[in-house]
């Protein structure tokens, strides 16, 4: 074995991409000593996602003093790629719910801070802005950061406002004319692995606000303020928000991506390998390691384990998944690419008793993988 | 990949040795249409053990009639071996415990019928007996065998009787002058995978009579009848029978094989690569897939999985244990002659769970396992 490359999904809530990429590298360079290990972490577009890319493509890192999810003062930060025309940034860094915590309310909640980080970038020379949806504390639709991109909301009575979530139903007028120019031409991207819409029974308010802290009455009054909102937008954009896919995501920025700042909406997974030019890095590849924590029928939706073996596919490298657990059904894997999958699971006890185990069991796994493939890789 | 050994224990309760060959040989032929694939099914010397041996080295399967545990006539096989001098009699064709189904009852059952198969052997020419114990019904020192062999029993009254279980405490002599000449110069070697000796706590009675049918008091009976019996047995054959390390197999029948034929007792995995030329057998394979239902520090002792990886080791071929669940500390198995292991377990749920899926998954990591080895064997 000559190179490996190492694209791992996290396996959620107990090991990260990053973690798996050490575990399973070094079990390369025990067997393989000499052999080129490419490690990709990958985050799906929520926390930790611009690490990701600086430690996939080596960027810079830069900060920016912004708003909070409060309208607090903060550091926050974002990547330049080495390309030096393209930033990434995680709407998390200043409107996450980690900075909410023992506050927790998507009703009063801004993304200001993620605007002023576009903003910041588009000055600095970025002509392509990935944006990395998810972790948000928020629910303002992204009227947050379109307000610090210099877009205007009026009320009824024509009083401008920056809405959020509790007053998205007072917008009754958007004004663009202020958009900052220095946007003009800026490609976005949006990273986005959820394909709720805005509003609705599977909207941003029903399925996310209450893990934002939004109790039963407070979910209604968002949704709502959605859905009213998105009328007077529509209008003003002159498109059609209700029922993108991913439209829901992070508090309704989804929609808001395209509405305010044109972006499209794409899995994480094809942002992430397009970015890092994945068909180069897999020239010469002997194997790839993927994984996530559950390989199912799901993964075959567009997520990290199929976004990678479709690419290895058309370059004839073999993919390895390392699943935390897999479904029996495989077939369609196997048709996409994926060479072969082992489970980390190395006894017969339920989740909730190995779960301690994870980063022992992935060590064993992955170890005697490799110890397999130098039996037969002279 | 030219040449593969599959030799697996069973999978205690769920798939059998035989099984596991089958599904795995597929596997190979599946993705090495041309590999020679020599199979050595192995039954620890317990039930379907004859049928193993005869698929390893393709014997003969012969028949005789026997007495049943509670001495009714029947039609009993065993095995005699290509070279036509070794016979393998599994004590468990007529004296096992699903022939007493309903009625199971270690104080009455008798190994008579074991006798009279190794008569039967050896009439046939047999020089050397190969005594599987395992899954009997009995709990009688193996005296029932004894007296088929023409050894007798007297009773304090000088009465002659044959001695089951619930009478072995009447055993006042026993006389070996009647023992059939034929036996004369024919070696036993009895496979025995447990230690437990006799009697005692740890003994016959104590620990394996309960699953025969009996209650507390006859195993308290029936353990003060071996602890009787080999008093007298002992001064008999002129040997020490109590404390040997698996004398308590098989209703005491180790203990009986050693003192009334001279038979060694050994584990069964020994006997079985003895038997089969194991050696010879993975002259030039490229692997040896083994593995048991769940493969820890228990398996050091003596078993399938080690047995079979130490012989490898010292002909420098690789072993990869497929196995259900697996221990976290594999150094000593390393280091014993394991490459590596790998868990049928491909989700996190308890066993009782997924109990009904062992062959499905069995087959799902074997599919794994050989769609990787594909990868790097070219």
């Amino acid at each position: 074995m000559k190179k490996a490359v190492l694209i791992p999904d996290s396996f959620k809530g107990t090991i990260s991409s990053k973690r798996i990429c050490e575990i399973i590298g070094r079990k390369i360079y025990k067997y393989f000593p000499d052999c080129e290990v490419v490690s990709i972490p990958v985050a799906d577009g929520g926390e930790g996602s611009v690490d990701c890319f600086l430690e996939a493509v080596n960027g810079d890192k830069v900060t920016a003093q912004v708003q909070d999810p409060f309208g607090d003062e903060m550091t926050a930060y974002y990547a330049i790629l080495p390309d030096s025309d393209s930033a990434v940034i995680e709407m998390a860094v200043c409107a996450g719910l980690p900075l909410a915590e023992g506050r927790e309310n998507p009703a009063v909640t801004s993304t200001y801070g993620v605007g002023q980080l576009i903003i910041d970038a588009a000055k600095r020379g970025c002509r392509k802005i990935i944006m990395c949806l998810g972790g948000s504390a928020t629910n303002d639709l992204g009227c947050g950061a379109a307000a610090a991109a210099g877009i205007k909301f009026f009320d009824r009575d024509g009083n401008e406002f920056i809405p959020v979530g509790g007053t998205l139903k007072d917008i009754a007028k958007v004004d663009l004319s202020g958009k900052n120019k220095i946007l003009d031409g800026v490609e976005f991207v949006t990273m986005c692995d959820i394909d709720n819409p805005l509003y609705g029974e599977t909207g941003a308010a029903y399925i996310f606000a209450p893990q934002k802290g939004a109790d039963e009455k407070c979910v209604k009054m968002l949704d709502e303020g959605l859905r009213s909102a998105a009328k007077v937008i529509n209008e003003a954009v002159e498109t059609e928000i209700d029922s993108i896919a991913g439209g829901g995501a992070a508090g309704g920025m989804g929609a808001g991506m395209q509405a305010f700042f044109g972006s499209s909406l794409q899995m994480g997974i094809e942002t992430i390998l397009d970015t890092v030019d994945f068909d180069s890095m897999i020239d010469g590849a002997n194997v790839i390691f993927t994984g996530e924590g559950r390989f199912d029928s799901q993964s075959l939706r567009g997520k990290v384990v199929i976004g990678v073996s479709k690419r290895a596919k058309e370059k004839g490298v073999p993919v390895v998944v390392i699943a935390g657990d897999y479904d029996k059904k495989l077939d369609a894997a196997y048709e996409n690419g994926v060479s072969a999958v082992f489970s980390t699971n190395r006894v017969a006890k339920d989740f909730s008793v190995i779960k301690g185990e994870s980063v022992k069991n992935l060590e064993l796994a992955a170890d005697n993988i490799l110890r397999l493939i130098s039996i037969f890789d002279k």
